[in-house]
């Protein structure tokens, strides 16, 4: 098996992230070369350049253009502003490149839609960066929902809370621009939230949401000025899944205290779940069978037992880490590369959860239930 | 000061709560004189003397008109199924006594009104039975919230989920009867999660909610037979409060796992509060102002620095259970009784708590938003 | 069953606990009646009255012996300063009536093995106050530990820690004089912790102590002079049960934030508990034969489906107090009293608790292991 | 900046922890050079060729002695079973390496010396591989005690409690072999803990132990027989620091249930600190100085405001996992050995914990205090 030769655009947050895991996810997993970092993009030369020493990649570029169409690229990682996602994803896929696209993939459903086709036609690899959902425990919350440990599953409550634009004094940035970011906390926060969703119950078929903005102006760091914030900061929704399950999303990025607040709970005739990824390392699990003066919420511990957990650590209890994640993201990417089956969520999955997004903008504009698009 | 005199109807779960907090009332607050029980009302004569000889009232009458007309009977304690609390109320109120109600005070919000002004009129002190909000520590986060503790806020999510219904085998009873409940999960559930709502942040003015039947049929113990369900199991709403701030509301009596899940989460400029019934003796808040590396949720655990627990315990963190908050509530109660302030919840906050569920219902029939009526 | 009269000796914090505990106690169970609230006795004759007039009982008394001496009282319930305890058992033993005592029986053990040998020689009914042991969840996992359920159990871990004396301006007071109080941390919480061991897993046989004084003086608010600490802050000591399975005993009176940290974990081949009296109404239960990827602590929310929790309350999760564990000791009282089988904690195993204290005290002294006593 | 070139010895559970450390140490870390993954030793050549290909390796060998030798390495990494920690040392240092060498240095305090000082004399770089004490969190847990922030501290609690051999059916292993593995949870858990403690709060001067074989004997999958275990399932023990501060120490390897309970408490006059690696991105700090009605725990959750944590991720709350403790572990090396200053904790701390340790050994033998030897 050969090494993959990656080619990462943007070394902000998640773009060190994704270095930091194809550094570590050959040592990882075993099955998997460890990837070439080969060549790095950045807004400048410089720039990219001092990103490449520090991150670990052997040539630097100061135009992305110039990775993507670059013969020793074999995959384009993606991991800039959401407005420059869509023309990313296009130019790679348009030079036959693998993509990993960091979310949102577009700033539109039907732009989204766009680009998992071609990517599709082009017979290229595409993966979403939606980590959350590579936990072990997460997993191990999907296999048990699917084989029914549940029973019949009937309702659903997702949300995800950060407080990091909770202070007014946060100053204005692309994320407060509609046309650089889409939405707020929506795009940030929320496709995490809907991807789980999906990832846990199937499609989301219909909701009915409301958007609010906490602060509505902010200071713009580059005038000086005040300048009005174009997105909400918190999105709230009733939603129907295509299975008929119903439940709620909520989504902040001004909940006060929280830090990470990704976490869920799935009702159903035979238990419960609970989860909360301010403490990824448990699953809490009410199982009804063992019920009488026994009966209580068990509290999973992440250990070897559980998928994707052994290659880090053989002991349980020990920890994984939010970096940790993206080490197994990086792993589905690179089995899909290496001639694997396709990796999930793809760009289609990108779409559907942009999808979902849409519609509840949309019924906070009409105060109606909505459907999702297809 | 004389002794109240009580007259209590029925003696189910609530009405025993009911019994232990008037017997222990007197000796838990020094300004109160223990009541009197005086005299119990239950379904026969029989239970009825049974009941007054295990909760230590001097009387009993298998008749609550009797008791309702009774010379000595000062207090008309309310502690029926639902359909029965209108007429009891109304021919308490009717023979100039004081009502103590559980919740709902009737079965539609118009009925609730009326029984409200009929109160008023007759002079009477009237107060319902919504227990929760006794809780020192919801006093503390009352409080905190009116003096600006958390800065301006605007955001609430709460949430009261049981699962005393979630097993299908669980047989049909009253609760599943709309003539003699009402609503299902909102009515038992939701109102305290509405009058919690009103007791942090003022009066809900616009809903949009979706109702849930989850087993649409039980069998019913009298006849052996399946039995229509007639209302809801799970409630969710999009809300917003009158001074603006939305949120959300979400109850269910088949959450599984879940025992007493009175929750609920407000945030604000300046800090956050979270509560969870079933740790009742726990408010955890997040303060803004005390940030950087010491930035965390503290969990106040509650003590004698809180309003009335000291009465109960001069020592921090021993803990208060449920029946103590009823008697604070008998307190309060028994205040106005003596001739103090009216107390609250009053009447009229029952039938605001009642509008506020018809209009969930009524946005779950048309979909849209709907205003709380007057 | 006639109802029986009890003479109450003290008002202090565990007094005002008793005469709560005995105006609820007949409300909540159903087999009770309510005893009568018959006589009071404080240290003078006008606080008497004010405090009978309280707590309702019927008359007063500024000279306890008059109250052991009362024809119309069964049982003397002792809630003094530890260093009246003796003398006031003994004169109640010798006047016939029934004794509940508070912890500790005597300032040593060889005074409680007296007073316990002269209960029963009068063949009264005699109890501790340890109510910790009384809660619901506590009993649950007596049980479960008797019944096999953890396997064989091979090591405890126990402590009491609080920190109503960490702050140095904490007054002089008579719990520092060792003439009144005996010992420091190990009278007042040490007692309850060696009796929560006793009740889980018998007697204590042997013990390895340390104290240790964290403030040695305190400003005496009587002359506002300053003045020795003559008893122990902090006891920590290895033990081992009769049974052989080791363990560790901690108390502190000085434990910064620790409020009511009464805590154990017992181990056993087959399973484990764990429980914090701070969340008191929850018992942690590792299954081991639950194991692989479902395996995890279970947290048991106290429930109907636990021993004498029903009578307060018939729906799991909604929470006891710590008033409600005095209720049930009381109930245990009284039906003791009634005629029925002695009660437990008796003062042979509060002769016990103070052999188990004064072997620890003197392993302090040696440095070496120390033998608990007969 | 060159390059250090690492060998490594031991590709078992902290082996492969250590190549994956090496191989995300440089992207994390701006100011670090990625290490070179040069050399690896397997039992068999074949083994390491293996390792060497899964981990990154460059090169493979079945014998440690060449990988110490060689002149490609400057680093040598030892990941072995504990016997063979001292002979690895030895050579390595004799050859001019600089060390890293998970615990123990050696199976005895004055082996454990001797290479300390033969480190010294070699003017080499070492460390040991206490990874848990590189937690942010424990970091802000001892600068707060440094700076004063609890006060004068006078109690610490602290214990290692894990479950890999409740289950009687776990077969015998080289850490039930005195020769292999010297003492037991002692050696493979109490060795991290006393680490932590002198983290902490500085030298441990005065032990009184208490070991505890819980299964005597395991089956050999060597020979299926039965064989004796030689050494502690259990230590307990009270200690005193240099400093006067006394507090416990508790180690379990078959505390059922608990997967990587290492944890502690530390009061002092002004406040106290709790962890829990099995939350290792909660601190939990009560500040006595923010009293009254708002005191309380408050839980810091780890994020970019403490040490070492921004490199991971500068959004909070994100949460780092156990292989990122050893990755700043590895930092710390390779800024020792780029000419940094020393790094702790170095071998003369690894000797001090085993003398620490075999202190409890003795007074385990003797039932006395025993110091701690120089």
């Amino acid at each position: 098996m050969t090494r993959a030769r990656i080619g990462l655009i943007g070394t902000g947050f998640i773009g060190r992230t994704h270095a930091i895991a194809l550094s570590a996810v050959g040592a990882v997993f075993a099955d998997i070369e460890a990837p070439v970092r080969e060549l790095l993009a950045d807004t400048t030369e410089a720039a990219a350049r001092a990103a490449a020493g520090a991150l670990g990649f052997a040539r630097a570029t100061g135009d992305w253009r110039e990775l993507v169409a670059d013969p020793a690229v074999d995959v384009v990682d993606i991991c800039t502003p959401n407005h420059l996602h869509r023309d990313m994803a296009l130019a790679a896929i348009g030079a036959g490149k693998h993509v990993w696209c960091e979310k949102p993939l577009a700033n539109t459903a039907r732009e989204a839609r766009e680009i998992a086709a071609a990517a599709d036609a082009a017979g290229v690899r595409h993966l979403m960066g939606f980590n959350y959902i590579c936990n072990p425990l997460l997993q191990v919350a999907r296999d048990m929902i699917a084989a029914g440990e549940l029973g019949d599953v009937y309702a659903f409550r997702g949300s995800y809370l950060e407080d990091y634009m909770s202070d007014p004094a946060v100053p204005w940035s692309w994320r407060c621009d509609r046309a650089l970011a889409g939405s707020g906390a929506l795009a940030d926060l929320g496709s995490h939230l809907i991807n789980l969703g999906h990832f846990l119950l199937g499609a989301v078929a219909r909701v009915n949401g409301r958007l609010q903005v906490v602060h509505r102006t902010r200071r713009d760091p580059a005038t000086g000025a005040t300048r009005a914030v174009e997105n909400e900061d918190i999105a709230r929704a009733l939603i129907e899944f295509a299975s008929g399950v119903p439940g709620t999303f909520e989504v902040s990025r001004v909940a006060t205290g929280l830090k990470c607040g990704l976490a869920f709970a799935v009702f159903g005739t035979r238990g419960a779940l609970e989860f909360d990824q301010e403490r990824m390392n448990e699953l809490r699990w009410y199982d009804a069978a063992a019920g009488g003066a026994r009966r209580g919420f068990r509290t999973l511990l992440a250990g070897p037992e559980h998928p994707d957990y052994r290659p880090f650590c053989p002991a349980p209890g020990h920890g994984l880490g939010y970096n940790d994640l993206k080490v197994i993201e990086a792993r589905n990417l690179l089995r899909a590369v290496a001639g694997g089956a396709p990796a999930w969520p793809d760009f289609h999955e990108g779409a559907r959860v942009q999808a979902v997004m849409e519609a509840i903008e949309a019924s906070h504009a009409s105060g109606a239930w909505t459907d999702v698009g297809a």
